[in-house]
């Protein structure tokens, strides 16, 4: 009788063995696997929410002389840093553009959010110009909450392509219009917009601070504000434009992770789940000036976001934490004039960018009482002589590149362009289904399968 | 009775289910893996082979750059290579080294064949000068077959690394004696070493090539010998120091494919499994020299070679095909002068490397017949006569130079160094415990782990 009754409860071992291994063998057969990114997936489930990372520009250089940037010299291997261990692959980033094969910020965004192929410039539109529906409309649509933040303005490419919708990347008052006027289900479809751009939104023809505010946003202005608010939804602008870099910003900006944790705290409390968009969008804005001082600034702010992200992902549990870049930006590389170093030790020394230095010399500061200012380390007088010599050109776009090219040489740091470079970028994730994004993809691909998992269309 | 008889097979879902998924959730919980690397994983058993390709020099802008080259551009998305659907992580490759953190061939190729990470120039040594046993020589003991393949002199760093020891990569005599001379139990440890470098072998002071066919070896010099040779041991040699570059490639010399088909054919009939290193070298040689051209057609050479390792082991199913690079070489990058394109038209009309043309323009050729010979479109007066005035200088490098700077404006190709860059390069696996190198690895642990998983350290 007990034999009978546990029969019923059993299977042969066989069958059980071809069904459980016939799925795992379809897809990985062997664990062993070291990257935290896959030991630490033990929830199995649905997902239900997405935080979509992108560091613009961050080519594979920028994570590779991050992580040097970052080491600790006393120990014989390099250290690890934030983004290391989630590495599950790459992306292409070519756009459908008749003139470029190089995407551009928007069309590559355009990729991510909305899962196909479009031409430079267009936000959310595609070849033909038809708006196409994004992952945060999608997630709005099924009751999520919604989040844009970035440190550029919130209307530049890339947030832009999450949450409007134009034929050019250029009409940003237009996007800050589509961030209010669009509504979904009759209510605006982003919830958290935290970043730069108060000139697009406080604007002679139209105030759209004041009417999110009217219909129920808080809206603040500085990092105290922010910090201080606890309203669901929010628009925060911290700056005209964009925010200045990390290693510039006045204690008025909050840091890209406090605006990341900001959005994360008001999102969570909706238990539908959400998707937030963040953007280091900076990185990219230093590497069209090839500044590597910005660059490496830039990649410790966006770091320092991913961390939180991941942070509250491993709480939460049902959170997809997807980074990745749109591009990559200026030919960066660790390696000039045949030398086989890339030394950070300059590039460490420095408590400002050569913007922010060049902005003062031109602004009436002495050039080697500024230099020693903000770099903490004894220059040549052929490097001091070499930023005079630009300052008496009285432009400041000399003056900079000048205390660039000290870096640069110190470092070993070069540069092919002013725009951007064609090579695939480097893709990390974590939590449930990030195992989606092993090895290669596309990115229309990435974005559609963001899409999907949020969607939850791919069952197991 | 019969329900007694089958209750011995039997073992409760539930048990059986924790027991598998047990192992499968340390690993890799969820299948739908779309890369042919796992998908193709049908043999779960330890492997007997380990083919290790090495893209001298190939850092991942060349794996991006080699899949615009090879694009068909009438379909709207862009073919993968070969290699992008084995994407399977990234290694990082800095050196030891008092003087460099950029690695050299040497170092990384010693990290990569013996698990250590050690100095610029060392082949096979630690920082402290002491021999390293290679995975080259731990199969050997074991009783597998070894083989050494390249494009460069068979005693270049990369192949050096794997089957000599030396404090120096450039004693490439001393290399070639290590060859001959280092006995594993009484027999010579590489039975196939296909390459160039006659010169290191056929000495005034010794002869190699007579002594290892004195111990059985055949020895050939050309394609048709090698094609027309079966022994299992076999010294290739087909020119003094490295073959032409493919796209220059005499006739008498074999492709790297070919090398790798023969060398595969006389391995894989040791019933005790293989070690097979094929380097496709001269990406690298391209990359110092800032050659495109060159660069291109090496990638095409090295990716036949790859396609070669892969069916062998799709057929084969023990073997482990792990391919990556050393470093990145030149700096190069996808775009110049703020230009959004990265456009190879000029590289597919180009017939033969700028060496190849500045040689025949040194050695008496007409400047615009040579050009219109090897490149087939219609220069500008601007183009031709950039080669002229180089010509007039009769320096050989500078109209090398004048030609290579043809191609890098036509095809938006920037370069920042003529030596090595810092920046990550591409991982590629296939076959069996391909998924022990899914992310990021340390060049050391990619090369602890090939000799771990051919020495069956790792069992599942």
């Amino acid at each position: 009788m007990l034999n009978k009754k546990i029969g019923k409860k059993l299977i042969p071992i066989a069958a059980v063995s071809a069904i459980i291994l016939g799925t795992v063998l379809s897809g990985f057969p062997q664990s062993n696997l070291e990257v935290e990114a896959r030991s630490d997936q033990q929830n199995q489930g649905r997902i239900k929410n997405v935080i979509f990372l992108i560091g613009d520009g961050m080519g594979p250089t920028y994570n590779t002389a991050y992580r040097y940037y970052k080491d600790d010299k006393s120990t014989p291997y390099m250290e690890k840093t934030a983004f290391d261990k989630y590495l599950v692959g790459m992306q292409e980033t070519y756009p459908w553009d008749d003139q470029e094969n190089i995407t551009d910020s928007a069309a590559a965004a355009t990729a991510m959010s909305s899962g196909i192929k479009t031409y430079n410039n267009a936000i959310a539109v595609d070849v033909n110009k038809q708006e196409v529906e994004t992952v945060l409309e999608k997630a709005k649509e099924k009751g999520k909450s919604t989040g844009l933040v970035s440190t550029s303005q919130v209307t530049h490419a890339t947030p832009a392509s999450f949450g409007a919708h134009d034929e050019s990347r250029h009409n940003y008052n237009d996007i800050a219009d589509d961030y209010f006027d669009e509504l979904i289900n009759g209510e605006h479809k982003i919830d958290v917009i935290l970043g730069g751009g108060t000139s697009y939104f406080e604007r002679s023809d139209r105030n759209l601070a004041e009417e999110f505010q009217e219909d129920g946003f808080s809206y603040v202005t500085t990092k105290e504000q922010l910090l201080n608010d606890d309203n669901e939804q929010v628009v925060g602008l911290f700056a005209p434009v964009g925010l200045n870099y990390a290693i510039d910003r006045p204690e008025e900006q909050p840091s890209l992770a406090e605006m990341t944790e900001s959005a994360l705290d008001r999102l969570s409390k909706d238990n539908d789940g959400f998707f937030l968009m963040v953007e280091g969008s900076e990185i990219d804005w230093a590497g069209h000036d090839n500044d590597i001082v910005g660059a490496m600034s830039e990649m410790e702010d966006f770091e320092e976001a991913f961390e939180a992200a991941i942070e509250f992902a491993k709480n939460d549990k049902q959170t997809l934490v997807i980074t990745t870049a749109d591009h990559s930006t200026g030919g960066f590389a660790m390696g000039i004039a045949g030398e086989y170093r890339w030394d950070p030790t300059s590039l460490l020394a420095a408590e400002r960018t050569p913007d922010f230095m060049a902005s003062e010399i031109a602004n009436g500061g002495e050039v080697e009482e500024v230099l020693s200012e903000y770099i903490n380390l004894e220059l040549t007088q052929e490097e001091i002589q070499s930023v005079q010599e630009a300052t008496a050109t009285n432009d400041v776009g000399q003056i900079d590149n000048a205390i660039e090219r000290i870096f640069d040489v110190r470092s070993g740091t070069g540069w092919t362009t002013g725009g951007h470079d064609g090579v695939d970028v480097n893709v990390y994730a974590y939590g449930p289904q990030a195992n989606e994004f092993f090895g290669l993809h596309d990115n229309h691909e990435v974005g559609q399968k963001v899409i999907d998992i949020l969607m939850n269309k791919r069952t197991r």
